[in-house]
């Protein structure tokens, strides 16, 4: 039971493999044909205690586990202490090819891979996925936990308020909002003394005026000693006092998790005693926030605070940056986002574990799960175990980002990628009529067509070549519907390995769990255990802003160059001068197609990516460079999902699939 | 140890009593004076794993407890089922005078009272208060857990995220108005066939078009009687498909946690795929909100869900009132809230258990906690124990809505009210100068002032009149600051008494925990035991709404009558019309004054109370009457209390207090 793992190691390194793997009390699946609607599959599974699950995989009851109700646990980072000189495992990250609006699956094949080789193969593993936002859920798309019989549990949880991380990023991202308009507002209506005296005030009457550490920050910046406040010139009180923004640089939007168009454009400060400071502006969907970014990317609370500090929220009349440290923002922002740090574990539908943390927006910003539950579960699997992280969109967006911002900030290496493909992609790249979600597909979908196939092919092999330039084994993973012919999988297979796939495998998760997904799981055990080759990043820090736009444009997309628009072109200069050259980028552009095009299906002929605008994030360490209009705020359909969830007579919520 | 409460019992009683003691594991004290810093007390003191309280309080640990961390627990409603043919406790209600911007301490007096009870007198006590909104924590406020030797820990747990309530609001609130917004447009864009189709059509493209359950419902409010979607007329598809609201009758706001003054007045809808669509409206701070105000007088979760379903949200052009359920919207919001449904379990300084559950805004909402926490704390405590709940603002608002809103829907009486009254706010009323917060107190109130203390006494025997109108005995709790004299102290007894307290106590809670605090809860306990006596409404629900004003502003606030405004008496007509006229009444004025202007200080000169404007809030079950403009979105003021909150090394929060 403990050593299944077919390996062709050395017997000592098998007796280790034995000695570290877990004993999991596994969850019996009950298979179905045809396969039932995810929540009744979901419903039908009594997960076991989180309790029983973080302790099967070494977690410390007493130190590292808080438990948020029976089935779901915070875990603190004190473990990641006390497993620090442990060897990680495996890294695996999910990627795709170009989807359609109907998605490729990519979190149900991590489900599934983690349960083939957890519960079937006796291999450490965890899956690591992004925490789903209610927007979509309760809008076009439903739930997010996996499909089929590939799902984390229990699922109306991971698809509710989880242990509330996404809340803590609306309120620390409002909070911040609040803040700046509300001191442009104070700045506005008071003279440099008087803000200054109330700003220093003690907010216990009985203690004399006094400045707070985020304070004494600011006085450096100002170039300013001084302990006492009594002691400050009035040119020092006002450098100190007036941050002077120019409200048409404040580039936090508020945020609220729901899909509401209404708030895409509005003008806020129209009351009459806002005294006609009223300003243009909008709201983004929570997980569009640069705080949901950095609480991806950051690595531990000491890291989150750094991160939180240097976010750069405006600029002055003058050109400065201002950071939230400036607005003496950076502990309480903390406050609210500490427990967030905390990844959140569950169980899959065949009882091994998954960490649910971070939930960035896949465009605007990098699209994957977080830093700290993909170290904190290469610590858990230990040496022999592996990791399947899930990246948003296609393999050029997410695997691209996953390699060159995650793996830039954590210094991660992955072993092997997966590119899931569904005959579904492969045939709408290759020609076939668009998809539509909540209409029956078009009879190309549902009978054998090899001609479109093989055409769409061309997406899958651009794919596989964008992570093989990372210098990373690529593995496809075949997700089948019932209606593809044997032919068709037959020739997908064909052109991945063509294509330079290690190997590629149809993989039956979604219809028969991690059963049907044990042949997956062994190509990507034989990809992990190859000789470590040379992962590579396609441009480094120093490299110009442009520089990097171009690798990117011309490597993963198929570009032959990219064109700054003036503006984009204003912005970036400015964003060079003031020192935040060196950072990564972040393109935003359409998933559904490898250029800018969402219309342009496959692999589109020769272009040139157009750059229109670009946003700073200088807590989440990336430039974000827009190609074209990417909304950060989806609108309700007319029949939105949430017409279909209900609470029945127990409590239980119905209609989340 | 178990029998420490002096009774006057037989003994077969005192008997029951015994075995009915819990045993607490108490936390001692350390007092310090003078009394430090909220959390630096808070901080100093190590809370038991909330488990163990639960054990200690009868909770079952399998099957009614879900831990958040471990310190914080929600308790599940089937605890009411198991011990729905058990005694209540006794039920003690905290009101108290007009306050002054700085609060009197009720949080505080509440648990210091139940810290008394619990940790020195033997008696089974429960506090029961509000979830505090982070608009304040982070604005002017501070934390809201109590202070000194009273309060509830871990303060940082009680003063952040707590176990999600209020985030499950904010969630609810803003899909439901981004829905309204969003079918307003959808219906703008669609000829009825169109809008039909797409309503009735199933998400999962395989099934046939369908009705749910709630849309069943919306046809039986057309009078229309079908299975199958295909089988309805044209006119029959208009009325189930076409709300057709009045957008100048939407009267959700959507909501932020947050002291956000730039949202007070807003234009949404400027973008333009909105198509010009544009509307004035507003945010509110979450706890305004009806669905918190719902939260807090639900009973159960089939409760919960019938008053979201039947929240009025909108008024069709003809005038019909357009709930919750109109829009589809009953289940999802069901399943957002259902959770917060369970009140959250906690522990004061000295280890006796607190419940902390809702949060509504108390002029505009009713002001009180959760009627659900109330009752499951009345079962555990038993026949002979206490719950001590709190009330927002002076008795005449606070007790006057406690009565008549939440007992009206609760059915629970109260055995005992207790006034708190600070020689501070006496002085104010009496005629010293405006305390301002964040400023040094004025010196009339840091020097003995006998004169002013005997005319603010005025402003206490009216609120001992207003909790008495209700046939409930009073104590008050006089809460003395340093500089209170003794005579000072004598004073409002002595007044007290004569207004017809039942006795009048100081109590030092503050500065010394439930030690101090021992003679104002055996006070408490001597009014428990009087005979019970005929509790009274102030009106009953068949009285027109204007005479229900009446009865609270000549009775409560010392009015002479009550003027509505044209464009009050027209809402009113009109929610009178439908149908909506039997709802309890919750006037909306100041908390600073017995009437509608704050600065009419003591007992003011006769007056008549204007009422300028209705709102209706069908699914709490009452009729706000708005006494003036009353905000219902704070503003950050220019030093706000973010600024001294950090997070240190080890991850704790500091400078909440």
């Amino acid at each position: 039971m403990l050593c299944l793992r077919p390996t062709r190691t050395t017997s000592r390194r098998a007796r280790h493999i034995c000695f570290s793997t877990w004993t999991l009390q596994k969850l019996p699946l009950t298979i179905d044909k045809p396969v039932p609607h995810d929540a009744e599959i979901a419903r039908a599974q009594v997960p076991k205690p989180i309790a029983t699950l973080a302790a099967e995989v070494g977690i410390d009851a007493a130190s590292e586990l808080k438990l948020y109700g029976p089935h779901k646990a915070k875990i603190s980072l004190s473990l990641m202490d006390r497993w620090k000189d442990k060897p990680n495992g495996k890294y695996v990250v999910v990627g795709g090819v170009t989807p359609t609006p109907l998605g490729e699956g990519k979190t149900t094949c991590t489900m599934g891979l983690v349960q083939a080789l957890g519960a079937h193969l006796g291999t450490n593993s965890f899956a690591c996925v992004r925490q789903p936002s209610q927007g979509p859920i309760f809008g076009l798309k439903g739930g997010a936990a996996g499909g089929g019989y590939a799902q984390a549990i229990p699922m109306d949880e991971f698809n509710m308020h989880l242990t509330g991380d996404i809340h803590a990023v609306t309120a620390a991202t409002n909070l911040l909002a609040a803040a700046i308009d509300a001191r442009v507002f104070h700045e506005g209506n008071l003279t440099d003394k008087t803000l200054f005296q109330r700003l220093v005030a003690s907010r216990h009457h009985k203690d004399a005026a006094s400045f707070t550490p985020a304070m004494h920050r600011r006085l450096r910046k100002c170039g300013i000693v001084a302990d006492d406040p009594q002691t400050l010139t009035p040119d020092e009180q006002r450098c100190f006092a007036r941050l002077d923004v120019d409200p048409s640089t404040i580039s936090v939007k508020r945020v609220v998790d729901t899909n509401d168009r209404f708030l895409r454009e509005i003008t806020i400060g129209q009351g009459a005693a806002e005294k006609g400071k009223t300003r243009g502006t909008g709201f983004d969907i929570t997980v569009a926030s640069e705080v949901m970014a950095i609480l991806a990317l950051a690595s531990d609370l000491h890291d989150l605070k750094a991160r939180l500090a240097r976010m750069v929220v405006a600029f002055s009349q003058a050109g400065v940056p201002l950071t939230v440290d400036d607005f003496g923002l950076t502990g309480a922002l903390t406050a609210l986002m500490k427990d967030a740090l905390e990844p959140t574990l569950m169980q899959t539908l065949e009882g091994t574990p998954v960490f649910v943390h971070g939930g960035p927006f896949a465009n605007i910003a990098h699209g994957n799960s977080s830093i700290v539950a993909d170290r904190m579960a290469l610590k858990l699997v230990g040496r022999n175990g592996v990791v399947v992280t899930e990246s948003g969109f296609g393999a050029d967006m997410g695997v691209e980002k996953f390699c060159n911002i995650k793996c830039r900030a954590s210094g991660l290496r992955p072993d092997c990628v997966v590119v899931v493909a569904t005959i579904r992609a492969l045939k709408l790249h290759g020609g076939a009529p668009p998809v539509v979600a909540g209409k029956p597909a078009p009879p190309e979908y549902t009978t054998e067509q090899l001609e479109l196939v093989t055409l769409g092919c061309a997406n899958l092999a651009k794919q596989i070549q964008n992570a093989k330039a990372f210098g990373i084994p690529v593995v496809v993973a075949i997700s089948p519907f019932p209606t593809d012919s044997d032919a068709e999988l037959a020739l997908v297979r064909d052109h991945a390995l063509r294509a330079g796939a290690l190997d590629a495998v149809v993989a039956r998760y979604h219809a028969q769990g991690g059963q049907g997904t044990v042949a997956l799981a062994e190509a990507v055990l034989r990809a992990c255990d190859l000789p470590a080759r040379h992962f590579q990043l396609l441009y480094k820090d120093s490299a110009p802003i442009e520089a990097k736009a171009t690798a990117v444009a011309t490597q993963m997309y198929g570009a032959t160059d990219v064109a700054f628009s003036q503006s984009a072109q204003t912005q970036l200069d400015k964003l060079t001068a003031v020192g935040f050259g060196g950072l990564p980028i972040c393109i935003a552009k359409t998933q559904y197609s490898l250029s800018h095009d969402p219309r342009a299906k496959n692999v589109p002929p020769p272009f040139t990516l157009p750059i229109e605008n670009i946003r700073l994030n200088a807590g989440a360490g990336f430039v974000t460079l827009f190609a074209g209009d990417i909304s950060t705020m989806p609108g309700l359909p007319t029949r939105p999902s949430f017409m279909d969830i209900d609470v029945d007579d127990d409590g239980q919520i119905t209609g989340l699939s």
